[in-house]
């Protein structure tokens, strides 16, 4: 009809005048090298003069943490653009949770779209009254990519939410099991309204020292990589078993890597043990493929899978939290694919590139009663759209397979740098695009930050002196190199 | 230029072809009686056949607490229309959520206005990286309806994180004011990160019998409404006050009610003491100023201002948590304008009608440091712009004076039905819109909601036997007349 010609019309010039820029592309078929920048371009300093004149205009907000302003309209692919019009190459990609780059055209399509306007504009309480169009694009996004084992899927705001509700989830399972699936009794009906047990129960869920599970307090009482996070908060006596500190490139290290996991693992039993014999039974297990903010700790498909099965022998429920290490980044759609396991876990947690919060579970933790696990949006439709839209740009372009090209070059690349600058540099890592690498300390890991912004390179920081590699899923090689020269620009003069 | 004539010839194309409907505006500036239908219209019973069709096809999802499905493209206004084409008067609006009806055409203005994509399709990581608008859509949006006293604002994803968030700026607050301002001891920093006090020290947060705060662990621990909401969870050992059980109408009976009051503010003060004396001291006390889920609760202005001063005089937090009373729907745009008082609260949350969740605080209550509140998203510009636009409409329609009509003609209604149905209703309550009546018992509540959906009303429920009723602000007079007639109809028809 008529309006399917006019729509199509419409979206170019809508693009051109959204966007008014001569890289811009006038379809949404594209490619990133295609519609996006070709190289950073710097005119100040960061942050320049309009950015500090926004930050003074923020007054009594909280802005501590604010790096810099963005003209997001600007910015394009894996180039964001300042408030001083400086642009950055972006691989920290708003806290790992851009998928696509800035201002892809699939997803600038999906806002012009009339057929889509009704889930922006109406967001639903999709716990009680989902839209009509919902099983479908449920179907098509986030079932498309269930993990293995996995065919239910909670959808939530954030990935705190994600991993709340996933806790709930695995407290209310285990104490069905203990219960031997029988109503609760009016005595755990009754104390559960006033805090108490046995109906608020002295459960626990497992964590690993550096995890980072979110900021909610029952995440937090999970979450162990920086002080900052935790202090002053009340939180749950929680056994908390050490993380393996493996020693990189993890093939020269096989024998001595092994050693240490197998000490990790021993622990987690003891630990299970010991919180089961003073009444507080771990429930479940808690861990990310890599640990991120704690400082992209790597551990072996060893490892998760012996993990995996003590959570098995002790009845626990084991939570893969794919929050920052889902969505492609790894080279497979999820880290813990790399394990090769069939049924790699019992929940599955996700946010950030999937753009909306949830979690994924095996049929056995999906709770009994309808409004166990509720709250009022319990996710928000117009996100799905965006969803559905980046796994299409993933498949046609075969972005995966992009990551682990890209991948391999800023490992090998990295590899190079700490070679020839050894008093800098170590410990080089990654999987897919998700890289680190540790400086010599803190000041210099935060100094070389700052030099590589000046220079049109924008990077994150993780635990105490590590840098992290967070690109978006369109990192090509070429950006790769774009990389490496300014490191090595900046490397060369330092000191 | 001409891309503006463009875009506004485009835009009423746009909605005629989204809405594609008889009774659709073709301009943003109609008021909701002139786009919306003029009655509900019922075609099946409810859940109909295509209802039961799609419910089965979510197969293994949690669909446990599903009403049914909606055709949001075609609901209008007050009206909520179901994928079998049944159109009701919908006064429960998404858990009390959509602040000025279905499909308002000066939202879908927002989606199409092409300085708007960019927060679509660039959702940024708010806390480092806002975008170049961000200062002024929170002074246009938030900051310009902040409550008396308060001129700082956190935005968050949903009402729970913003109540976790606030609980965490009570304890933070708290404890820096315990320790006189100092830096944490070294043994503060390191306990913290193994959930051990001092560092995470036995805080609590007095909360009423009751209440709801949200779900998440550290919300829920101040949540008394409901077992089936906190069954099986760990939680706190935190005080918990009763909540005032008042007469109603409260003008009939205020010396009693007075004297209740009296009794819980007592009770209060004796459980900060006895909450201190066991090492677990109140950082905060946190209230709703009605209380919602936990079945409509009224209390006087008097009892909030005799409470805000009792946590002033323990030193605790006074958190008003406005995230189902907040936006308009009691007649002023927050329910504790109502308490008169110049310095209401310390904390105000907020979320729902909002459309972004949120809190607002006094100055003292900032963290001393970034990253102490902090997480990925820190909210939603995109739901700001919506906000900004909400906000908008209620000034230009004067919507709050009509919520305080509809409010009045609702309430006078509810007293007619329950003095001509004695048996059947009592207790009819409530301020603005914002009304509620209860049921003889829970089973004629239900009977009476699913005859009401039946006939095109659909209603919600709270407490144990309550009726709630949460309409949109665009609610006026004659949408009040069609509800009572169609709750007469069922009443004299009730056995």
């Amino acid at each position: 009809p008529d309006w399917i010609i006019y729509r199509s019309s419409f979206m170019h010039l809508f693009i051109y005048f959204a966007l008014g820029s001569r890289y811009v592309s006038k379809t949404a078929t594209k490619t990133v090298s295609e519609f996006e920048y070709d190289a950073p371009s710097m005119k100040t300093a960061v942050p320049g003069p309009n950015n500090i004149q926004l930050c003074l205009s923020l007054g009594l907000q909280n802005v501590g943490a604010v790096h810099f302003f963005c003209n997001y309209e600007e910015s394009r692919g894996n180039y964001l653009v300042d408030v001083d019009g400086n642009r950055m190459l972006d691989v920290y990609t708003q806290i790992s949770s851009i998928p696509i780059g800035y201002n892809h055209p699939a997803l600038i399509k999906v806002m012009t779209n009339p057929n889509n306007v009704s889930a922006f504009v109406n967001r639903p309480a999709l716990g009680i009254l989902p839209p009509e169009n919902f099983p479908d694009k449920l179907f098509e996004s986030l079932l498309s990519i269930a993990p293995s084992g996995m065919s239910r899927v909670q959808t939530m705001a954030c990935g705190s939410c994600s991993n709340e509700n996933a806790f709930k989830s695995m407290f209310i399972w285990y104490r069905n099991k203990e219960r031997g699936y029988a109503s609760p009794s009016e005595q755990e009906v009754g104390t559960c309204m006033i805090n108490q047990s046995p109906g608020c129960p002295d459960l626990s869920i497992l964590s690993f020292m550096g995890a980072f599970h979110g900021r909610t307090m029952g995440c937090l009482a999970a979450t162990h990589s920086k002080a900052i996070h935790k202090l002053d908060i009340p939180s749950f006596d929680w056994p908390i078993a050490p993380f393996p500190k493996l020693q990189y490139p993890l093939e020269e290290f096989v024998r001595e890597n092994a050693q240490e996991e197998a000490r990790c693992l021993e622990e987690v039993e003891d630990l299970i043990v010991k919180w089961r014999q003073k009444g507080r039974p771990v429930a479940g297990i808690v861990i990310e493929p890599i640990q991120a903010e704690g400082g992209d700790n790597h551990a072996s498909p060893d490892f998760f899978s012996k993990l995996r099965n003590i959570a098995r022998k002790h009845g626990c429920a084991f939570h893969v939290d794919e929050v920052q290490t889902g969505g492609g980044t790894t080279g497979k759609f999820w880290a813990h694919e790399h394990w090769g396991l069939d049924d790699p876990a019992d929940v599955v947690s996700f946010s950030k590139k999937l753009l909306t919060g949830g979690y994924y579970h095996r049929d056995e933790l999906q709770p009994d009663k309808p409004y166990r696990i509720f709250n009022t949006w319990m996710g928000d439709p117009s996100k799905n759209l965006f969803l559905l839209e980046v796994l299409n740009v993933i498949r046609r372009e075969n972005l995966l397979e992009e990551v682990t090209r890209s991948g391999k070059a800023l490992l090998q690349g990295l590899y190079a740098l700490q070679t020839q600058y050894p008093h800098i540099l170590s410990r080089a890592r990654g999987q897919g695009t998700f890289c680190a690498i540790d400086a010599c300390n803190d000041a210099t890991r935060d100094s070389i930050m700052l030099k590589a912004r000046n220079k049109g390179l924008f990077m994150g920081s993780c635990g105490e002196k590590t840098i992290r590699f967070r690109p978006a899923l369109v990192f090509k090689e070429y950006h790769v190199h774009q990389l490496l020269n300014i490191l090595n620009d900046i490397l060369a003069e330092h000191k």
